[in-house]
C-alpha cells in the first residue's frame, strides 16, 4: 500500500523499499513486497451464469476448484497478497506462470498486459481517497483472464467492485448473459471509472487553491501545492501506461476476448483517454499555480515594501528637523524666536508632503 | 473576471462531479451528467431538398419519422438533453447503440469520431463567449449522419446553427444541391469558424494585458493572467482532439460522406490546425506573461528599494551630526563656537552629498 | 520598440479580426480578411521565353490573357488583394477552384501546399522589417504554378520578386532556359533567403540587448525582450510549416514540377531547416535572457541591500550612543567627565568598526 | 554530501577527460579511459553444468582456455581493466574484434548492444552506492556471450555478481540447468535490480529534503538539491539506452539467445522501465523542489518584512513625538504643562496602535 | 568563422549577416561567406597506396590532376576558401555540382549529407578551443569522397587533421591498407573526436561554477552561465545534425562506401550519440544552474534580512528610550531619580532581549 498525501516522508521509499530482498534471488520467486498484514486472506468465490447465481467465501485454493471446473462463469477475488504459499496453489492449480506469479505479489509493477497461452493477465493500479487522512491510496490489483474464469488479486479489501457484484447478482444489466471476458472488461472499466472520483477530490482541492494562492498565499498553501504536485506524479505514473495496455486489449488478438467485448473495451479506451487528458490539465493547472505562487508573494511584498517607503518619507523629514532643533549650540537663533516651535512643526509637514507628492508622481509608492 | 465556466471555483469539478453516480452501472446505461435545466427539449426539424423545404417544431420523437421516411434531407435539432425518455426513444428509432446513446449524455466527453454501421457519430466542443458575465461557456454537441439525415443535439439552444438555416431556407450557396454529407459537414464548419471568434476574444483582453504587465502589475492582472491560461488549457482541450477526428474523417472510409465533400472536410482540416496553432501562439504569449510579470514586480521592487536607499542615505549623515550634538556633555567645545551650528548643518549636507555620489558612481542608485 | 505588426496593442487581433463576418457563410465565399487598402490592384505581366522578354502592367484580367496562351512561360504577379471581382475574374479565367480563392483572400492563412489538378497552389509567409517603424510585418503571398505560367498574389505592392525580375529581363543565370516550375521555385527561394534578413535583425537586435541584460536592466529591457519573443513567436508560426510544405513540393509527385527543378527545391528546403534552426536558436537565447534579466534584477538588489546594511551598521551604534547621551537625567556622571565627549565619540566609532568586521567575517556584507 | 563520482568538482570531467590521448589514434587501438588503479587484474573463473560446478581463480588468459574448449558453461569475471596485455590476450584466443577491445577499455561508453557474429557484446552501467563517502559510483561492466561462455568485464571488484556466483555453486534455482544465454540474463537481471537500491537511497534522500525546504530552507538544502538533481541526470543517461538494448536482445534475431530466455529478458525489460519511470519521477520531484525552494526563501523574506514593518510601525510615532519634545526651542508651551509628558506617552502609543490597526485592516500585516 | 565565447556582441550576426548579399543571386552562384582572409589559399596533396607515399603542396588546381589520375589514392586538403576562382576550378576538374560550389562557400551551412552521382559530399562543423581567448570557434569542413579521391576544404589552416597525416606519412595502423572511404571514415571521426576535448573544457568551466554559484554567485558568474548556456545552443547546433547524418552514411546505399568500412561508421555513430548526450547533459546541468543562481541569490538576500531585522530588533528599544527620556518635559520625574540612568539603560536592555527571544522562538530570525 501507498499513501499519497499522508506520510510525506514516507511517499517513495514505500514504493521501491522492500526490493533490496529480491535483488540477485533467481527470477520468478514469489516474494510479497508490501506492508506485512496481519489479517488474513479472504477468497470470494462467485459463480454464475445467465440462469443462476451462487456466491461463496472459501477458506482455501482447494475449495475454489470444483467451481472453475463447471461451465459456468467464475470470478474469485482474492484480498491480501502476504500469504505466499496460498498464492504458489494458485499457481498450481491455475496453472500460472512463476513470472506472473512474482508480478502479483511485487506491487510496485507498473501497469501492464501479459498474453499467457491459456491467460490474460493484466496489472492496474487502484486509486482510493481516504477521505479521513485527506489522501489518495495507490493499491495494485491484478485480474487474470481464462477460458470461463476471473481471478481478482487485490492488495486488502476494498469495495471498489461491489456494484459489479451487485449488477451480477441483482440481473441488473446484461452481465449475466455474457462471458468471462465481459466480467473481465466490467472489472478494468469499474477501476477506470474510480479515476474520476479521484480527479475529482484532487479538482477541488485545487479549486479550493485557486483563489487562496492569490488572495493570500502562505506556507500551508505551498504544502498543498507541493502535495497535489507529487500526487498527480504519482497519479500519471499509474495512468499513463493503461493506455497502452488498453489499447492493446482492443486491438487484441487474445483469443479469449470476444468481439462483441471488444466494442465495451474501447468504450473504456475512450475513458483512459480522457482520465490522461484530465491528469494533464490538473498538472497544468497545478504547475501554473506555483508561479502565480511566486508572482503572488512578490506581488505582497512589493506591497509591503511600498508601505515602509511612505512611512520613511514621512517620518524621515520630522526627525530631521526634530534632530537639528534638539542639538544643544548655543548660539541657534531660531531657538529663541517666537515663531521657532510651530516653524519646525510646520517644516516638518512641509517636507513630508513635498516628498510623498513627488514619489508618487514617479508612481514610486 | 473571465472564466472557463461560469463560476471560477467550480470551473473544473464541473467538468467531471456528476460522473459519481455512474461509476460501476452497467455500460450504455443513459445518465445525464450536466446541469439539469428545467427548460423544456425543443427538437426542430428541417427538411429538404433542392426544390421544397419545410422547417417545423415537434414535440415527440414520433412526429419526426415521417420526414426521416422521405428521400428528402432531414436535419432534426435537438436543443437539451435532461429528457432521457426522449433521448431513448431516439435510439430505437434512429437504431442507435446504447453506449452513443451514453456518450451523447455525458457532456464531459473528448472530441471522438464513431464509425457505426449506417451511421457516422461525432462529438464536438461548442465554445460560446458569454459578453455579460466575460466567460467562455464549453457546451458539448452530439453530430449523427445518417442516409438522408443529419441528428444534432445541444445542451441548450444556441444560435450557432442560425446561419446554415439561413443558408438552407433562402437557397443561398448550394447547399441545397448537396446531401446530408454536406449539412454534416456544414455544420462542423461552423462550430469551428466559430473557436475563431473566442480567440478574438481572448486575444484582445491578451493585448489589453500586455501593457499593463510591464507598465503597472497588479493583483489583479494577475488573475487575469491566471485566468487567461486556465482558459487556455481548457480551450486546447476541446480543440486537440478536433485534428485527429476531422483527419479521420477526411480520409473516411465511411460510405456517408461522397468525395466532393471530403475537399470541404480538408477545408475544415486547414481551419482546425490554424485553430491549434493559434491556441498554441496564445498559450506562448500568457506563458511569457507570466515570467514578465514577475521581471517586473522585482524590476518594480528594485525602484522602491532604490528609493529607500536615496533616503537613507541622505538622512543618516543628519541624524548623526544632530545626534553627536544633541548629547549633553558638560564639556563638548564645539556647543560654545559661535559658528558650531552653521558648521554642523554645513557638514550634515556635506557628508550627504558625498555618499551620494560616491554610491552613484558605484552604480548602485 | 520592435514589433510584428506595426502596433503593439494590435498585434495578434489582426491575424484573427475580419474572420468574423466570415462565420457561417457558404464555403468558396470569396471575402477580403485584412486591412483595406485605398489603392488600385497593380497586375504585372512578364513573359517571357529563352529568345525574347515582355514586361506590361495591365489593367484587367482579360488583358493578360493572351500572355497565357502563347507557349511562352508568363508570370502574373498581383499586387493589392482587396477588389473582389478582379480576383473571381482570375478564378474564372486560369479555372481556380472556389476554396482557392477564398484561401488567397484569407490572408491569416497557415503557409500550405495544394495540389489541385491543373495547378499547384502554395501559400507563403513573406517578413519584411519596416526600418522606420523598427517592425516586421507578416504578408501573405500565394503562388500558382499552371503549365506554362505562375500566379503571385501579395497584399501590397513589395520589391522582394525584383531580383527574380532582373534576373528574368538582364537574362542573368539560366533562369529564362527554365520552365515555369524554375521560376516558380525561384519566387519560393527568393522569400525564405528573405528571412535570413529578418533573422539578422533580430540578432541583431538580440546582440545588443545581451549586454545591457546583465549590466544594466531595465523597464524597456524587459518589453524588448517581451516584443523579441513575440516576434520569434510569430515568425516560428510562419515558418514550421515550411518545412512540410516544400518536403512535399520536393518529394512533388506533381507532374509541374520537372526533375531538375527538384534538385533545387532540395537547396530551398535545406535553407528552410536553417531558417527554423536558427529561429529556435534565437528563441532558446531570447528565452534565457528573461531568466538572465530576472537574476540580474535580483542581483542588484542584493547588492542594494548590503549597501543599505553597511550604512545601518555604521549609523546604528552613533545614534543609540548619542541618544543615551542625550537623555536628560539629573544623575548621569558621564556627562559631567572631561573625557565624556571623546569617549562618547570613540565609542561610537568602535561599536561600528566592530560590528562591521564581525559581519564582514560572516560574509554578510 | 551526495555525490554521483566522489569528488563534486571532478564529477563531470572524469566522465569525459581521459580522451584527449586518444584523438587522432588508428580505430581499435585499445587505451584505457579511467582511472589506473595500482590494484592486478582479478580474473575467476565459474565452470558447471547440471552436474558439477568448479571455481577457479587463474593468472593468465592461457589458463581460461581449457575451460572453454569443454562442453560446460563457462563464466570468466575480469575485475580491473587497466592491464591492457591480458585483454589482448582475451581478443586473441576469444576471437574479438579491435572496435570491441577498445569499448570495453573506452569506461565512459554509452550503454549499448553489438551483435557481432560468434558473440553478443553489452556493455552496462553499474551504480553502486558508497555509504561512507554519501556518493554514487558509476562503473561500466562489458558483458560477452559467446556460444558456450560468458566473459564479464568489470573496472574494479564489486561483490554485486555475488548472488548469482552463490545461486550457481548452491543449485539455488534453476541457473545450472540453463544455458550461457540464462547466465547472460541473469547478469544483466541483478545489474537492473541493484539499479533499485540506488533509487531507494536517492528517494531517502529526497524523502529527507521535502520537509526541510518548505520548513527550513538553508544553503546546504540548495546544495543538496543541486547534487540530487545533477545525480538523477547521471543515472538517467546510464539507463535511458537500456530500454531500446534490452528491448534489442529480447527481440533477438541472435541465434546465442534460446526462446526460453527471452520470456525472462522480458521481464528485465519490464523491470527497465520501471527503473526509468521511477528515475522520471525522482527528477520531476526534485525540478518541483527548487520551485518549492524558492518560493519557501521568498515567503520567509516576506515574513521577516512584515516583522520589521511592525517594528517600524510601533517605534516611529514614538521617535517622532520624542523628536518634536527633545527639541530646545524656547518656547514650547507643552513642556511646562504638568500633563505635558504622559500626554506625549500616550500620544506615541496611541499613533502607534492607529497605524498598526489600519495597516492590518489593509491586509498588510 | 564564428566566435562563441569572445566577442559577445558578434556572436549571432555572424553566423547570418552575409547573406544580405545572397538574396535574389541566382542558384548556384558561388558566393564566400564569412570573413575574407588575407592569406593565401593552402592546397596540399597527399597520394598514397601500400607502398609508397608522396605529400607535396601545389599552388594551382592543374598540379593537382596527375595525383587523381593515378590509381592511388589522393587526398587533396584546401585551407581557406576566399579565393572563388581557384574554388570554381575544383568544381570543373572534379565534376562538383553548382550548388555543392555554393554550400562550400557558404560556411553557416547546416551539417548534412549529399549523395551525388560520382562523388560524395558532407558539410561538418569544426569546433576549436582558442585557449588564449577562452573561446570555441566553430569551423565549417566539408568533404568530398570520390572513386579514389578525398578533397577537404577548411576555412583556415587548422591541426585537426595533423594525426590522420601522420599516421597515413608513418604507416601506423591499416590506413594505408584501405581505401579512400576509410579517409573519408578518418576524417570525419578525428572532428567527433575532437568534440569530446571542447565538451571536456566547457565541463571544467561547469565544474568550477558549480561551487561558486551556491557559496558566492555574483554579477560575472551570471555572465559565465549565459555565456556557456549560449555556448552549448550553438554546439548543439552544430552536433546535432550529425546524427542523421553519419547513420545515413553508415545506412550508406552508396557505392562509394565499402561494407568493411560501415563497421567503423557504426563506430563513429555511437561517438556522436554520446556527444550528443553529453551536450544534452551539459545543458541540463547549466539550466539547473540559472535556477540554483536564483535561489542561492534570493537566499543571500533572506540572510541579510535577518540581519537588518536582528540589528533593527537591538537598536529600537535603545532609541525610543532615549528618545523619551531626551524630551525637555519640565515635569518628568523619573529624571530627578538617582536610579533614572541605569533604570533606563536596563530598560533599553531588557526590552532588546525580550524582542529578540520572541523573534527568535517565532522563527523569524
Amino acid at each position: 500500500m501507498f499513501q499519497v498525501v499522508q506520510t510525506g516522508p514516507k511517499r517513495i521509499p514505500s514504493i521501491l523499499k522492500k526490493r533490496k530482498k529480491k535483488v540477485g534471488l533467481p527470477p520468478g520467486t514469489p516474494i510479497f513486497i508490501g506492508r506485512i498484514k496481519t489479517e488474513e486472506i479472504k477468497i470470494t468465490v462467485l459463480d454464475y451464469d445467465e440462469i443462476k447465481c451462487e456466491e461463496k467465501e472459501v477458506k482455501t485454493v482447494e475449495e475454489c476448484l470444483p467451481f472453475k471446473a463447471r461451465p459456468t462463469i467464475t470470478w474469485i477475488n482474492i484480498d491480501g497478497l502476504h500469504d505466499i504459499t496460498t498464492l504458489e496453489k494458485f499457481g498450481e492449480h491455475f496453472n500460472l506462470h512463476p513470472l506472473l506469479l512474482e508480478d502479483i505479489l511485487n506491487t510496485d509493477q507498473r501497469p501492464k498486459i501479459d498474453d499467457y497461452e491459456n491467460h490474460l493477465y493484466v496489472v492496474l493500479k487502484m486509486l482510493n481517497y481516504n477521505e479521513e487522512r485527506k489522501s489518495v491510496i495507490i493499491e495494485q490489483v491484478s485480474l487474470i483472464l481464462g477460458e470461463n474464469y476471473v481471478l481478482s488479486f487485490q492488495e486488502r479489501p476494498e469495495d471498489v467492485f461491489d456494484p459489479i457484484r451487485e449488477r451480477i447478482k441483482g440481473k441488473k444489466g446484461k452481465i449475466r448473459s455474457y462471458g468471462a471476458d465481459h466480467l473481465f472488461y466490467a472489472l478494468i472499466d469499474v477501476i477506470v471509472d474510480n479515476y474520476f472520483l479521484i480527479l475529482e477530490k484532487l479538482s477541488e482541492r485545487i479549486e479550493f487553491l485557486e483563489e487562496e494562492v492569490v488572495k493570500a498565499p502562505g506556507t500551508e498553501t505551498l504544502q498543498i501545492i507541493h502535495s497535489l504536485k507529487t500526487n498527480i506524479i504519482f497519479i500519471r505514473k499509474a495512468v499513463w501506461p493503461l493506455r497502452e495496455l488498453i489499447s492493446r486489449l482492443e486491438r487484441g488478438g487474445s483469443v479469449l476476448i470476444q468481439a462483441e467485448t471488444s466494442k465495451y473495451i474501447r468504450d473504456v479506451y475512450d475513458h483512459t483517454i480522457q482520465v490522461i487528458d484530465t491528469v494533464e490539465t490538473l498538472r497544468d493547472i497545478v504547475s501554473g499555480m506555483l508561479d502565480i505562487y511566486l508572482s503572488s508573494i512578490s506581488n505582497k511584498m512589493n506591497e509591503v515594501m511600498k508601505v515602509l517607503t511612505i512611512i520613511a518619507t514621512i517620518v524621515i523629514p520630522m526627525t530631521v528637523v526634530s534632530g537639528i532643533y534638539g542639538m544643544n549650540f548655543q548660539l541657534m537663533p531660531e531657538l529663541a524666536w517666537p515663531i521657532g516651535y510651530p516653524m519646525a512643526l510646520s517644516l516638518m509637514l512641509l517636507v513630508a508632503i513635498i516628498m510623498l507628492s513627488y514619489f508618487w508622481k514617479k508612481g514610486w509608492l
